[in-house]
């Protein structure tokens, strides 16, 4: 298989066929050895993780598209922590999309003044760019027509696919007691057709998680998860 | 003559009849001694500049009332360097609306990985709170809406006036011979009616100008605009 790039968690590879496989490494983003999806870096690494992400993104995306909503994934070998996807184009240099249920992280460093850490907040969306030098800046939907990143309409289309995937996340962790509190998704278009389509991973790298206002860590939510 | 408040450019009083009155101060807002209308502090003191400032705003804010579009503005005595403006109560602690017609300042600090320093743009509107703190923060619609800052619809209310208010002032200095970057205004909501009003003042203070791709500054684009 030829490597097409090397990602902070993942390496990007495509096969003999033309199929991109996507292999999951065990390197968390985070800071000094400690956990931290809202990271930019690999802050460590820990046996297993390649293999439980690719668990838990696996669960996920199955549900997913079995309630309808396109996403690139086709098929998982989970020994071979190697999961199949469509090829696809991404938004820009990369648009990440958040979901928030709980204003914790950067929410509050930037709205701490009108909002208590911890608060519900409504399925709460919004973007941000891929942009490690500037801290994926958040971005509106007028810059990212203005800026050619998405088409007209296409931002409403990412709001309401973000909110129905975040609330099946959320119905799944609930069930086992957990309170997903934040969600980051990444999304781009199908190359062949142009549909969009969720991309990236759906693990425990992707969200916030709590139990009875404790965090549960990455790896602990696919053991509640998956058992 | 009640003080109410003392701003970093305007200091704001309620007469014997309950009037509010603002008194533009010769403060400028700015870092070590340059004005920079994206600061949040008072840089330099400009002997003039209150004066200037109201005249300004008073050529623009007669324009914008007679355009229909409701603003806080009642009348201005520019010997004392006052103006008379309606009670208003701002949204949250003040939401600050900014229209861009080039891609300069923040937006560049934000958005440079996407487009070139003084790129053109469509009239894209973006909003931030007024929170020194924490630098003015971006906000998006959904944020001010989940954060009880906004109404639902009031956004889009917003960004039309804020349009045609920036597309007014683009006018009056195309006619002579300059060049609008970008503008910053301020809303909130008339204290009697409710009604979405422009607040605040619209002076050189609160645009960037440019003659030739040279910058103008604040105090010589009321010389151009007035003479």
């Amino acid at each position: 298989m030829e490597l097409l790039y090397k990602g902070k968690t993942k390496d990007v590879y495509q096969d003999q066929s033309g199929e991109i496989v996507l292999y999951f490494k065990d390197d968390m983003t985070g800071k000094d050895g400690v956990f931290d999806p809202g990271e930019n870096q690999v802050g460590l690494t820990v046996e297993g993780s390649g293999r439980a992400g690719l668990e838990m993104t696996s669960f996920f995306f199955e549900k997913i598209n079995a309630a309808g909503i396109p996403t690139h994934y086709v098929s998982a070998d989970i020994e071979a922590r190697e999961m199949r996807v469509k090829k696809i184009t991404v938004f820009g240099e990369g648009l990440e999309v958040i979901c928030r249920y709980r204003a914790v992280g950067s929410f509050i460093r930037r709205y701490g003044n009108y909002v208590e850490e911890g608060a519900a907040l409504p399925a709460y969306v919004e973007t941000t760019l891929k942009d490690d030098a500037r801290q994926d800046p958040l971005i509106n939907e007028a810059a990212l027509e203005a800026l050619g990143i998405l088409e007209p309409g296409e931002y409403g289309k990412i709001v309401d696919m973000t909110v129905k995937i975040s609330e099946l996340v959320k119905d799944e962790l609930s069930r086992k007691g957990l309170e997903l509190y934040d969600i980051k998704l990444e999304f781009g278009r199908d190359a062949e057709t142009g549909e969009i389509l969720l991309i990236d991973e759906l693990s425990g790298g992707n969200m916030r998680v709590f139990k009875d206002k404790e965090a549960v860590g990455p790896l602990e939510i696919g053991e509640y998860l998956l058992n």
